[in-house]
């Protein structure tokens, strides 16, 4: 537990660098064959686990505030997060308020104030990177999505609607480019939408709506060995990638 | 224009009702028949028109507060509004900052502070509602969206990104429960997608899409009256249209 003393002087320093009232925090998804995974961070200082937040500077903007809170509570560099919600119920944070406020109290306390948190997330390949914890963590790791922690504040409801998220994005956004390696057949880019969509798919219907978005290349070769008919192999058309990334998959309409 | 000594007294009350730093503002599309606009306001004391918008409240939440303004500003009540994005650009309410900071100095001028704005949409029937400017404003009324005025601030971002969420959600999540009557024909669905998309759309492929959907009951009676064969009625069925508003639209994986 921090001390008085430890608290002021924290509060007096974090008073003169970032904006009061404004949080956010980070939900990053680890992928890979098959397994998805949640980047949490273990509290020196309480129970329960948290998802990397902090603060946004007084002339920050958020999104280059998201990826350097990301970076300096985990290691993590140059992660492209988005924003997905923001978190403003009047009493998300009151667990810490009161805490906080025990010791020393809210009016020279920036830590005890209410915060609206601003969600944002990712979605990385958990082999590329090296989480690292910040002096205010014990632990920095990856949590099974089928073996989580007891989350501290709202923070369980922040992942869920991150998780969310990502699984009606699917409908609407590509997905996969830093994930798949550059060619891939269909089964394994079946797989990662199984796995984020935590349910069984039909094999035709995904192709046929996959090839429907347009942003696959099929390619000459196929992939080699093996007792089956070679598979064939795709990579992912990057301009065209990008236009849907931009103004959504085309839906068919 | 604001006198120096309405905008201290102003500023000093905004200090002891609301949150620094975190506004919201509300972009309210309206449909009728094929047309749609977007509501703004007219303000009395600058050029140019601005969405809706206000200041959080200390011990509120976020949702409530975006209801209250949008009733406060407009006069319009009871309106289901849906966060969709942050705007918090560190350079987005300069123009604000300056022009307030020149009457009363930034330390003791709340106005003249950064705010990280939440943007809120909703999507009604501008033909049941009655909008009403409040005390800020000269007008408080539909733009069509063929014939925008010239925004104030980011507000002219703030109401495209709306547009591209609603346009997206189409995508992902039922829409027109409010806006259609009891009983519809294809035609009157499809022609509220078309005019948000702005865009023609094939009957085939709508009427397809639309039923596979599965949110829609199809009635026993036809549209009586006219030369052509009678077309049929259809009704949303409420509890499958909640549940996908919820769980996103079945989307064929």
């Amino acid at each position: 537990m921090l001390t008085k003393e430890e608290l002021e002087d924290f509060s007096a320093r974090a008073k003169e660098i970032y904006l009061d009232h404004i949080s956010i925090d980070c939900v990053v998804f680890g992928f890979h064959e098959g397994q998805m995974k949640v980047l949490m961070l273990k509290s020196k200082n309480e129970e329960g686990w948290q998802l990397p937040g902090g603060f946004v500077e007084l002339d920050e903007h958020i999104d280059v505030a998201a990826t350097r809170i990301l970076e300096t509570r985990t290691g993590l560099q140059d992660i492209f997060l988005k924003q997905f919600h923001v978190f403003g119920a009047n009493d998300r944070n009151k667990q810490h308020n009161e805490m906080y406020a025990d010791i020393v109290p809210t009016e020279s306390n920036f830590f005890a104030h209410r915060f609206i948190s601003i969600g944002y997330y990712a979605l990385v390949d958990f082999m590329n990177v090296n989480p690292t914890p910040d002096e205010f963590s014990d632990l920095c790791t990856w949590r099974d999505l089928n073996d989580l922690p007891v989350f501290l504040l709202d923070h369980e409801l922040i992942f869920r609607t991150a998780l969310d998220t990502l699984r009606l994005q699917l409908s609407y956004q590509p997905i996969g480019y830093n994930l798949m390696p550059k060619e891939f057949t269909m089964p394994e880019l079946q797989k990662l939408y199984e796995t984020i969509l935590d349910q069984k798919l039909d094999r035709r219907n995904f192709q046929r709506r996959m090839l429907g978005f347009g942003i696959l290349n099929k390619l000459e070769q196929t992939r080699k060995g093996g007792a089956h008919k070679a598979p064939y192999l795709y990579s992912f058309d990057l301009e065209k990638y990008k236009e849907a990334l931009k103004e959504g998959l085309k839906s068919g309409w």
